[in-house]
């Protein structure tokens, strides 16, 4: 095979920099996975980034500037057309329009590097490659740090004036609690990673709760509630997490009804890291809660667990240059 | 200008059944209205929509027989490519798929009769002729005995599988009323007028509430809340009706965010009894509602009062035979 039919992809987030290196029938030859800088700005971010490539093209024998090209997946404001990344609140003082296509292009010798939201092209991934392949249009929930959605209506990516798909701050309670974003109600204040940790913390803090969250937290030696610290206090049966998962279950599939009232789609797909941690059995649970609200309740939409699990975002950025 | 290129439009409601004739600027040269038959079935409103669309011809001077084609704008399940309508639950004894298309064209001996969705042919007319002129993608908000929603994304009505749009039925308070459609915390148990009409009733027969509602009722000889009557009310300064349209228009403010957050519209057009009864003062208040609970609210859709009116729905039933 041709190194020059290889492509690159990177799902860029908050936390981790995924790379990986896919061949034409999608299949991923390298993968190499970074932590985002969280200090620094925008070119040591470049920086990681051309890292993380560099590594997945190593395990799969090719040359970076040999690529056919490379996709970036990104959280913020992008301009397609110009390359550009704004307002990333996630990355490094990442306010300001930065050239990142041209940047990393310059970097990784890459012929065409093309920028899509993160959610998008993990949505586009799951249409293309995943859960979604047989439908024609679906709703992708990424449950993660925070909840994003994203659109596929009759086989393209629905994106509004760029900021369609943002179920993640539908409102589901009236006065409802304080969400990162500032509102009050939205669902990411009950299901969002971030938000349901600092609920734990104030649980423990302010009301004296019991939980064992925080000492795996300890144990696993990381410094947040990682999904696969919700699923272990889950398994050990704690109350406090198994009540605050009940609560992110419920809002989501209010929400998730709220979307499906507006667009009925064919599917629903439930990613990101809590939706493939938490998986089948949840799923169920999200679609249990999503009834009583679905107007179409007779022909709902077919609710999946995403297929393409943590590679889906950097897959689907390899798609923008398929 | 040849009869032939006259087109006919009929919006079916369950209260009233309004046509119009068309000539193909869309000027409106006859209309008629009748009551929607409370008894019967199928065929009595088959009946009543051929005499009000030979009165509308009568008074456009033209034969129905010579129209190039008439189209209906009906509530419940449509069958476009068979022509049948059923589900219709404002309409007397209408469960099962009736084949109105061809009954209706044997009746007034049209060449043509296509059915759409009452709700998106309202959208489509704002869209083509109305409020929406200049923009891609926007919601039909229609606030009136009930809360319907249309949408048109990049120039094109978005169906889904049959039931998009229903924002009425969106959840905007956690266990909260009881909405016609039996489900709890909708939209439209707040803001749809008989929802609102149940809400009045139930106020001043268990709550011994003052309202001067149903004495306005009664002078106008009316044997329901209409929206007229919902405005003289306010207007006179009525405690009880001003206290359920302020929750309604919270209500709609809440629900349209959901949807735009899902959607990220141009625009949205509010229509409907209610909606154009009240007009651009309430626009600005479903708006200012919207607001907390809009994600890019530094970018908010136009919020625009439907310009049709009344016609809107017959105007937009025509363009199905455009």
């Amino acid at each position: 095979m041709a190194d020059a039919v290889l492509r690159g992809g990177v799902d860029l987030g908050g936390t981790k920099i995924q790379a990986v290196i896919a061949d034409p029938d999608h299949n991923v030859l390298g993968q190499a996975r970074r932590p985002t800088p969280t200090e620094g700005g925008p070119s040591d971010v470049v920086d990681a980034i051309a890292e993380a490539l560099a590594e997945a093209a190593e395990q799969a024998g090719v040359e970076l500037s040999a690529l056919s090209g490379i996709g970036v997946g990104a959280p913020g404001a992008i301009d397609e057309s110009k390359g550009t990344l704004a307002r990333a609140g996630n990355l490094p003082d990442w306010q300001d329009p930065y050239p990142l296509a041209e940047k990393l292009a310059k970097k990784t010798g890459a012929k065409v590097v093309r920028l899509g939201n993160d959610v998008q092209v993990a949505t586009d991934a799951e249409f293309t490659l995943g859960a979604a392949r047989e439908f024609d249009s679906l709703l992708g929930v990424f449950w993660g740090t925070g909840v994003g959605g994203g659109i596929v209506l009759d086989g393209k990516p629905w994106l509004g004036r760029g900021a369609a798909g943002e179920i993640g701050h539908i409102p589901v309670r009236h006065h409802g609690l304080k969400c990162p974003c500032g509102r009050h109600g939205c669902m990411e204040a009950y299901a969002g990673r971030r938000a349901m940790e600092t609920r734990a913390r104030k649980a423990v803090d302010d009301d004296g709760e019991k939980t064992i969250l925080f000492e795996i937290m300890e144990e696993k030696g990381r410094d947040r509630l990682t999904s696969g610290i919700w699923w272990r206090a889950i398994e050990r049966g704690d109350e406090l997490a198994e009540r605050l998962i009940d609560e992110a279950v419920e809002a989501i599939g209010t929400a998730v009804a709220s979307a499906c009232n507006v667009l009925d789609p064919e599917a629903v797909i439930i990613g990101g890291g809590l939706g493939v941690r938490f998986g089948e059995p949840y799923a169920r649970r999200i679609e249990d809660a999503m009834m009583p609200h679905l107007f179409h309740d007779a022909h709902p939409p077919q609710i999946r667990v995403a297929e393409l699990g943590d590679l889906g975002g950097a897959l689907g950025a390899a798609l923008l240059v398929a």
